[in-house]
């Protein structure tokens, strides 16, 4: 047997990853209401939006109100995605969000031509610049991202050497302006990583860089996201971000090829299942998918908010041995 | 790196456990179509029909015009299942089937009290009674299986033990007819497993009977088979049952909690991508997948259907690079 974490932390990104993907309009006060539910689980981090242009992203134009609306917990971080100092700028002036600054490289030279029309060295020059601004407001940065880590549709498969050489320069970057990078998040943006290549990569990362804790952002996009999740958590990697229900995804044909984040309630039925903490309450967390699938208005991918749980059907058949 | 096998074997259960799941009905030359497409993948065993009672199971109740109908591909076994002795005289009965005998226990009491209303002792009388029903028809046996190996949804949990010293009394009640057990099968039937009790239920099977072959039998209930198929792998178990497009079961709600076998073309794309052989070409089992969702008229539950194959993708990455 592998030596599992004892526990690890999931960062729920299904508000951000879902009112973004979803053609809606959702009500801003059914997305307060996801949020509301998301926070009653033992969810430590839940990510609650992103401040984008609205005229690219229709489905985050309410971010403010959101933001706005949600009741905090005590004990939950709230966190909230940019792209841009003016994005920055609209979390802080919120107030109410766990504002941390995060560096990111791509993986993929053709891809980060193809989006943004940059080169991999005006994408480093860029992060940089961001670093700094992130320094000007006082902003903490602590945790790097790569990525397109696995490999990428434009490109084709990306060398661990090549994630490991970004990684450094992102370390530099940061240090470059006073920031200490603790977590490395490996991003497998367009579903290239099956198990073996979740282990080789996290293990080139982490011997290049044993201080550092790892985090996977798994997408489900071809049915690897909770196989990945588990060859992670082999690897002893305790953070990963999820997604109730799969928010961002979608079965339909519609949708064609659309996936979200590995499931964050198949993640924490697998945990629980396997002595692994996550400070979550599966039945809660059921209840918030069954929730999200009300929100959005069709089937979510998600599997256990249709099998159940099993620490239920215990519950029920040592209730009815014992009654 | 576990050190995974070169290559598995994969029986393709789709045509059996879907035509029996879904409501239908589905023309007969439906059935046919999407079997003789499965032939022409590669795929080397294909179960292409159950001879049950048409009053359980309307969806087979044509099973006899699907084995006529269907064209024979040299070196593929086609296969079907009964549940008595009047269904393995119908199998026989076609000229056209790899009639294999298999000799099943269930690992838990309270679901054969339940569904067969009979005790586990009355269950080995009864094997024993099929293993003289084969003998008698000169169909070989070689093969052995438990159901609900990992948990049973009116039980709870089964211990390995058990499943162990079931094992050990099919191995005897084929044995009392000169029958050699070489591959035991176990069932997550209610989809109780997770990667960590696979390996712990694979390890104590081997470890008690190291020279029998291990397959596993994995229902995706609660979205753990892949991860599980993969705990397999690294367990070194070679032998593998699937579904393509993950045929009897279905994302919808009006199937609550349903689910098929772990998806054929999932499978077939984590083992490409890790280089352990298949021997199925992943892009004709797309299309096969493709096509089962037309014949049964609404989507599966599949990934890489909709996502695609990454072999394609480098394919085409290669060909515009070199252009």
């Amino acid at each position: 047997m592998s030596d599992l974490p004892k526990a690890i932390q999931i960062n729920e990104e299904g508000p951000r990853e879902g009112f973004q993907f979803e053609r809606g309009p959702i009500p801003t006060g059914r997305k307060i209401e996801l949020i509301d539910s998301l926070s009653e689980t033992g969810l430590k981090q839940i990510q609650v939006a992103s401040f984008v242009n609205p005229k690219n992203v229709p489905g985050m134009a309410d971010a403010d109100q959101v933001v706005a609306g949600f009741t905090r917990r005590p004990g939950v971080r709230y966190t909230a995605l940019w792209l841009n100092e003016k994005g920055l700028q609209r979390a802080i002036a919120t107030g109410r969000l766990d504002v941390k600054g995060s560096l990111s490289l791509t993986a993929s030279e053709a891809f980060l031509k193809r989006n943004q029309n940059r080169s991999a060295a005006e994408d480093l020059v860029a992060e940089r610049g961001i670093a700094r601004v992130y320094r000007d407001h006082n902003v903490p940065v602590e945790r790097i991202s790569i990525r397109a880590a696995f490999g990428c549709n434009f490109e084709g498969d990306v060398a661990p050497d090549r994630v490991v050489r970004l990684v450094g320069q992102l370390i530099e970057a940061a240090s470059a302006q006073d920031f200490t990078i603790k977590i490395v998040s490996l991003a497998d943006t367009m579903a290239w990583a099956t198990p073996n290549s979740i282990k080789r990569l996290v293990g080139a990362v982490r011997t290049a860089y044993p201080n550092l804790a790892v985090a996977l952002h798994l997408h489900d996009t071809r049915g690897m996201g909770i196989a990945n999740a588990y060859a992670g958590l082999e690897m002893g990697v305790e953070i990963f971000d999820a997604s109730v229900a799969g928010l961002g995804g979608c079965p339909f044909a519609g949708h064609k090829g659309a996936a979200g984040n590995v499931c964050t309630e198949d993640l924490v039925f697998m945990c629980d299942e396997m002595g692994i903490g996550t400070g979550v309450d599966l039945q809660k967390l059921i209840a918030s998918a069954v929730l999200a699938e009300d929100v959005v208005g069709h089937p979510l991918p998600g599997s256990v908010m249709r099998g159940g749980s099993l620490a239920t059907l215990r519950a029920s058949i040592n209730a009815a041995t014992s009654a």
